[in-house]
């Protein structure tokens, strides 16, 4: 009997506003040259797109506006209708709202109805989850098609109103860090052995927080801390730089046991991008020498959780006949080490 | 081949402070006699518990705290260790912080590590939905011990700032009907037909907000609105009023069509509660005259994610072998109808 897999049959993803290149952010904070090139060379980011204007504060698109753009090219990528979604789920860490959930707007707008609707509160692992979740729920027979999406962004999180030159340093390596954008896949169910089919092998998501503090933190404000409200977001960098490649390196080794995969067998490798310095100690520590690495961080910067979708949208073109990609994620906040295992059917 | 099938082994709950009534909160807000009795009898809620002091502004006790409490206390009715736990699932509409997400704190609390955990935003059909995500990964194999978490605390929503003469009277309903708290129930994998086991028979929630405005909307506020920050909580309790009952009267229908249960089989009725009068509307609409009805508004009020849990917690010493329950719950954010199916198996 030929048992049920899930398929990847397509990935569309939506961007805010124009490329912000380095010198533009150095300008808006009074920054130099030498900061300028440090971004550059040290976090390995060259552009980045904003739901907000840093000049005017005006907001270019919330993440109902990008998902919705989203879910529209990776259902036109799959040549599927919206009404033939029976499962959506959003992975995010920055809803526009409490409620309704976001995933529910993007729901409406993209005519979708009838079905039910998950939306994570998470990380740099959201997009892991939300695979994982949309998959184990396609396995189960419950659902044929699933949109997935993962998104940021961080218009709220801008304080424009403050003194560029008392901007901590932390606040502004975030703000070279970090980008906003969303990303949305297709999955559906499909007969093991499918020439040509793109098989989600795998996905593996574990917390591995206990007794850690979190790396990350990030506040939201209600109408009674309108005389407390302060700085919203904090990174502990050295906790990161620390503990991600570790966690890595864990979760590779636990999703290649799982799939019965050598790192030989890798042809293509989707690392954690925080930074291109630290990607470059992630992937030194993963040894997947054999495996090319896709990066979307010059570009697009860190985009949380839609990150491993724009990775995956570049891979997909390149991905042959019998080729095997891993993605490896790490959530900072309680971290998380997650891990997904892809590989192209034979053609036929 | 006897199949598997998704036992409820025990339930917990935690509350903030003391029980607040409606004389105390008549007093907070410069309200007399008429209006603790109007609360009394047309919302049908005699008290409530809240996360913050009224009168000092005091937070007593975060969502994390309470759902670990929540937590532990299922845990120990279950008689399981937290270390055999292995899928965690939260449902909130208001996370203590954006990340790390809720769920991953009360993990740590807890000593749960190593697992999947998953957080859904979501308002009062999150303890359905939490369910149902359990319950599907329960069924598809992956795990066998799973703590559902649902619930809510409105400390940052209460402006105590505000003229008690300037609040709203949509906000005075707002403030007399909810109130904060979290649930949590242990589920677990068994074989069909265990005797005296409760079985989750059936999840069902469908989005059906396709073209309808929100019903309610939460807001959250970053840094970035430190100038525009205002009211973040907006209910419109006119639609609530004229959508609830019929979407109530849907799901359940919808329910009884999948487990193939007559309304004359079911013992127990756990109805929506957004009060006394729209319960009575909705629970005549529903037409189970042979069911005993749970209510907890009374002295919980409702407390939204967490609410099914308190209905469950006093229906599981009633219900006898052989006896069924139906829960139904409506989130009027974005509309989603959703409702469950709980059977208590024969003795042996």
């Amino acid at each position: 009997m030929t048992g049920l897999e899930v398929h990847l049959r397509s990935v569309g993803t939506a961007l805010p506003g124009p490329a912000i290149d380095n010198a533009a952010l150095a300008r808006r904070f009074g920054l130099g040259d030498v900061w300028e090139q440090w971004v550059e060379t040290f976090l390995g980011t060259r552009t980045r797109h904003l739901s907000v204007d840093l000049n005017t504060g005006e907001v270019d698109g919330w993440l109902a506006d990008l998902g919705t753009l989203a879910g529209q090219r990776a259902l036109a990528a799959a040549g599927v209708a919206a009404g033939d979604v029976d499962l959506l789920v959003l992975a995010t860490s920055s809803p526009d709202q409490l409620m309704p959930a976001t995933v529910n707007v993007i729901a409406d707008r993209l005519g979708i109805d009838g079905i039910p609707t998950f939306q994570l509160q998470s990380g740099c692992s959201g997009a892991l989850q939300a695979l994982d979740l949309a998959r184990q729920l396609l396995l189960g027979g419950r659902h044929r098609t699933a949109l997935v999406l993962g998104g940021d962004v961080s218009a709220k999180q801008w304080d424009l109103t403050i003194d560029p030159r008392s901007v901590s340093q932390g606040d502004l390596v975030s703000a070279a860090m970090f980008g906003d954008g969303i990303g949305a896949a297709v999955l559906g169910v499909g007969a093991e052995a499918t020439p040509g089919a793109v098989v989600l092998r795998e996905v593996r998501v574990r917390l591995g927080g206990l007794g850690r503090p979190s790396g990350h933190v990030v506040e939201w404000f209600g109408i009674a801390d309108r005389d407390r409200l302060h700085g919203g977001v904090a990174e502990d960098y050295k906790a990161i730089e620390e503990l991600v490649p570790g966690l890595a390196e864990q979760v590779l080794g636990e999703l290649l046991d799982d799939v019965g995969w050598k790192r030989s067998e890798i042809d293509y490798l989707l690392p954690p991008q925080l930074s291109g310095r630290m990607t470059a100690k992630i992937v030194e520590q993963l040894a997947v020498e054999g495996a090319e690495e896709v990066t979307v961080v010059p570009d697009t910067a860190n985009t949380g959780n839609a990150l491993p979708f724009f990775q995956l949208e570049r891979l997909l073109p390149r991905l042959a006949a019998g080729e095997r990609a891993v993605a490896v994620a790490i959530e900072s906040s309680k971290w998380i080490r997650s891990a997904f295992a892809l590989e192209k059917a034979a053609a036929p």
